[in-house]
């Protein structure tokens, strides 16, 4: 159970958000307009940054959720996300994704060691300004909602198929309240 | 000079957060709602978790503009704010503040790391669940905009007397884009 008391027993951030609504809002808009907003980076690749990313900060829900959520927007292929996770330079991705995964890795242990070279390495593999600014934004807010899930200590199913019923929603309602519940 | 195009030579996040205002109005709402809006937690005590966890990541901006907020919000005190970020154990702060610095100081390295202990000396120290909420969240949240900032370059003034100007100005107009312009 979390450190703090939560108005009923849903798993992961959406029962802490539910303990203070008034941020709860802000934090699911702020998910919304990252990961689902106008942006050049596809709905999929976005995940792909949100799973990389819990995975090395080593957030069990949110790895859980956001692996599913990647997989189910890239036809179903786990395969792919695990692969990320695991080595984003050997993965079968785009050159642009994998330099932006790149970048994103720097964010989320040191954002100081992400260099020149590293930004024209993602544009050389035609990243826009745009695209680099998402990646990098979205790195560092799961670098937010990780810590958040962690240092509360929200609730954490175990099975799998929790999460991909998790990751299935996620991708098509989004991160509204309204949609979510 | 940043790694992406800003529309004009703003620093900090504001410069940042210009090159993309879809997301950087959902930015600046965030930081009022944690900064300035309802909670047990004083303006003072979560610009100094603020000022604490920016001068933790080592983003200078960052460090720059919530020291001089957490002064301002706190009499003009510049030396309570970096005795709390050379060692909030020593710092001379209330027991309620200083275990929630504790707790703000596990969120940003690794937040897995808080334990049940941490947040039951919070709490003996007068520290409710909404302020313990509050402390993770404003420390989780720091974790995302000292990345945002670092991670894409932004600019980063010398002049302590410009981020006094910067502090003052948080600390009467908040973070809302109107207020800030």
């Amino acid at each position: 159970m979390p450190y703090i008391e939560i108005p009923s027993p849903v798993p992961g951030i959406r029962g802490l958000m539910a303990s203070k609504p008034a941020s709860g809002r802000v934090l699911s808009g702020l998910a919304e307009q990252l990961l689902r907003g106008d942006s050049p980076l596809s709905v999929g690749e976005r995940e792909l940054i949100a799973a990389y990313v819990s995975y090395g900060n080593g957030t069990r829900y949110c790895t859980g959720s956001h692996t599913a959520a990647a997989a189910h927007a890239l036809g179903g292929d786990y395969a792919l996300v695990e692969a990320v996770q695991k080595d984003p330079a050997t993965a079968p991705v785009s050159e642009r994704t994998r330099a932006l995964l790149a970048i994103a890795g720097k964010v989320r242990g040191d954002a100081r060691t992400v260099a020149e070279e590293d930004v024209e390495a993602a544009r050389a593999a035609g990243a826009d300004d745009e695209a680099i600014h998402d990646a990098v934004l979205i790195a560092a807010a799961f670098c937010m909602f990780n810590r958040y899930v962690d240092g509360l200590g929200a609730i954490t199913p175990e099975d799998p198929a929790v999460y991909d019923r998790i990751g299935a929603a996620l991708v098509a309602e989004g991160y509204l309240p309204q949609a979510a519940e």
